[in-house]
């Protein structure tokens, strides 16, 4: 059997859970694995843990060089030493999702060992995840690390999907909630994007109704356009503007697909094949499938009736909602009505729309006035749970 | 050899053009074909002739039955008797543009006759075209039916961008110009939508390096993703909401690629699935490479030293520019950048942003305050043009 399509020279850090887990499909998974990585040291009374969630193709590398692209952690500005998340302070926990590829249980792990398939990759016969699976497998972990209660869960568009769903499923555990970035559904627009991205792998022949492993060639190329398709949506139009305008640039002379106009391409057709291209060196296409999934099916007030607020009743939790103007994937009305409903369920929230023309990505990137706001709050967070110094 | 992607079995109006014309990139058709369809009746004076020029992937038969899909035609709400342009008053000439599909020379023609690959279609090594050589090509036409001056050139999207091109380089030849849901140039964010698209057919394999008469099979399957990629652009995000939601229905049990959690897949899903298979059956995969190739380069203010109002400047062409508020493709800010323009320019003109929650699609669908609109505009200019009855 060929390798599969993401390397798994690199042993990620990772708990196994020998008891498995139940998902809300109704498979089970009877054996199953969260990678993660920890920053900073918990305290005597384990009363400092922060637990950062991330995005659709993020991972557990937050905060570090990243063992396999070599590339900086996607959350450095966020997460360190004197950073908003400082980690002088607080114990950083970042798991890779259930579902993903970066060593936690996915479709590129194998079958459990009592399966007739026993020694096969899970493929697309992986079972469907959802963001409450995510998260109940993050519980998992945490309880396995001796926390009962987490200080903080912070995390931006997915991530923030999982923060919203650890506030509803276990507030007693969440002190402080952080969605950034994100909505308590995905829309239909935000589905039809990833429709497009996921029927662009499909159309790959060389997905080969995802058992790839097979014959060692991975949907590079579908999963390339996904990319493309998808990062578009993470920029504002005054971003792309700003970085690529209608710049040209020479096309590549070896590239026969270059199809090109008097020799030339556009800046921004250039960046945005660099993004597919380096994209399928890290991630695997069955679990952008698996994960996008989960993000579809997202839908908080859908699990309670209809209500968003009768997801949060009573609760003690502390909410900073964030969003950012030029975000059009997850606009602030999202955050808007997240707030709503938690002002309805009587929650204490903090509601900030940072001005920025970076369109969604702005939550990875440098935006002192989100810095500042997370970092404010925590502050605040810590003197009411008695954690300051 | 197998036939081209598209039927060539219905034979469409056309005007041959024995002298060949020289496009923009330095190439030359030494003959070329210009399909199109005419409704109403031209007056003696040859002076009520409206020119409409369609969008990405519309052609000529705007206001009747189309002879290939069996559809309406894509504007019979705009354009017919007692219409907003109105074939009981003026003679409507609406033709496929150049680097088309449905009968003017495009990659789907068979090269020149004294080529060495004489007797095969263009494919990709078809000249790149430009929105001047689509609107040189109309010219052409229009004098082959012996009218010196239109009454007015009205279009839509890629049709609105002909129409500025019309008006800057024939402004004796255009009485009234209607820019619709347009841009006088493409954007970044425009650009990187049809590159995904292109990737996507670049993608497949049965796109073969745009040599697939060779094999009988077409890349429908890249180029239904391109399609798809393409629709949600044209929809807003509220259109998609209302007509779909996030409602649910069974997966289609035969297709194993319908990878769905518990057997359900989203109405949003299904839509754009048939609107990327329908696509393939009436579009060739070259043409969509070679017009969205069109769109990317058109810069109306780039021609004339990066000053929009330079290329009006003196004109006696009467403009209304017409936007739609939920339009995010070819937003309100681009039509108001125009009309800036011709103000400067000393032009008269008329801008109207209608509101519409149905995104950049408003300008084919049943929008009352539009058609109002353009009936009054082009009643009043007919009036001064001296047409009236």
């Amino acid at each position: 059997m060929d390798q599969p399509a993401i390397s798994t020279d690199v042993v990620h850090s990772h708990a196994t859970f020998e008891d498995g887990i139940a998902l809300e499909c109704g498979a089970v998974l009877r054996r199953h694995t969260v990678a993660f990585r920890t920053y900073g040291t918990l305290n005597a009374e384990r009363s400092n843990a922060i637990l950062v969630c991330h995005a659709l193709t993020g991972d557990q590398y937050a905060a570090e060089r990243h063992p396999v692209t070599g590339k900086p952690g996607w959350w450095d500005a966020v997460v360190g030493p004197g950073r908003p998340v400082d980690t002088d302070r607080f114990f950083v926990i970042c798991p890779n999702v259930l579902g993903g590829c970066m060593g936690s249980t996915g479709p590129l792990s194998l079958r459990d060992n009592t399966d007739s398939h026993a020694g096969e990759p899970w493929g697309t016969d992986f079972p469907p995840i959802t963001i409450r699976d995510m998260v109940r497998a993050q519980k998992q972990l945490i309880e396995h690390l001796g926390i009962r209660r987490l200080f903080a869960v912070i995390g931006g568009s997915m991530g923030g999907m999982q923060v919203l769903q650890w506030a509803a499923l276990y507030p007693d555990a969440v002190f402080a909630a952080l969605p950034i970035a994100t909505a308590s559904y995905h829309s239909a627009q935000n589905i039809a994007f990833h429709e497009v991205g996921r029927q662009a792998i499909f159309a790959d022949p060389d997905w080969q109704n995802g058992r790839y492993w097979q014959s060692g060639r991975i949907p590079a190329r579908g999963l390339a356009v996904a990319r493309m398709c998808a990062h578009i949506t993470y920029l504002s139009e005054e971003a792309l503007t700003r970085k690529f305008g209608r710049r040209l640039q020479n096309a590549p002379k070896d590239n026969s697909e270059a199809i090109s106009l008097f020799g030339e391409m556009f800046e921004v057709e250039s960046y945005l094949r660099h993004q597919g291209s380096t994209f399928v060196q890290r991630f695997d296409a069955n679990s952008y499938l698996t994960i996008t999934r989960a993000m579809d099916y997202f839908d908080l007030a859908a699990d309670s009736g209809g209500d968003l607020a009768a997801a949060f009743r009573g609760t003690r939790t502390r909410f900073l909602l964030v969003s950012f103007t030029s975000d059009w994937l997850f606009p602030t009305s999202q955050s808007r009505s997240i707030a709503r409903a938690l002002n309805r369920a009587g929650a204490n929230v903090s509601f900030v729309e940072i001005p920025s023309d970076k369109g969604h990505d702005a939550f990875l990137l440098d935006e002192p006035d989100f810095h500042r706001t997370v970092a404010g709050f925590l502050r605040g967070c810590a003197i009411h749970a008695g954690l300051s110094k």
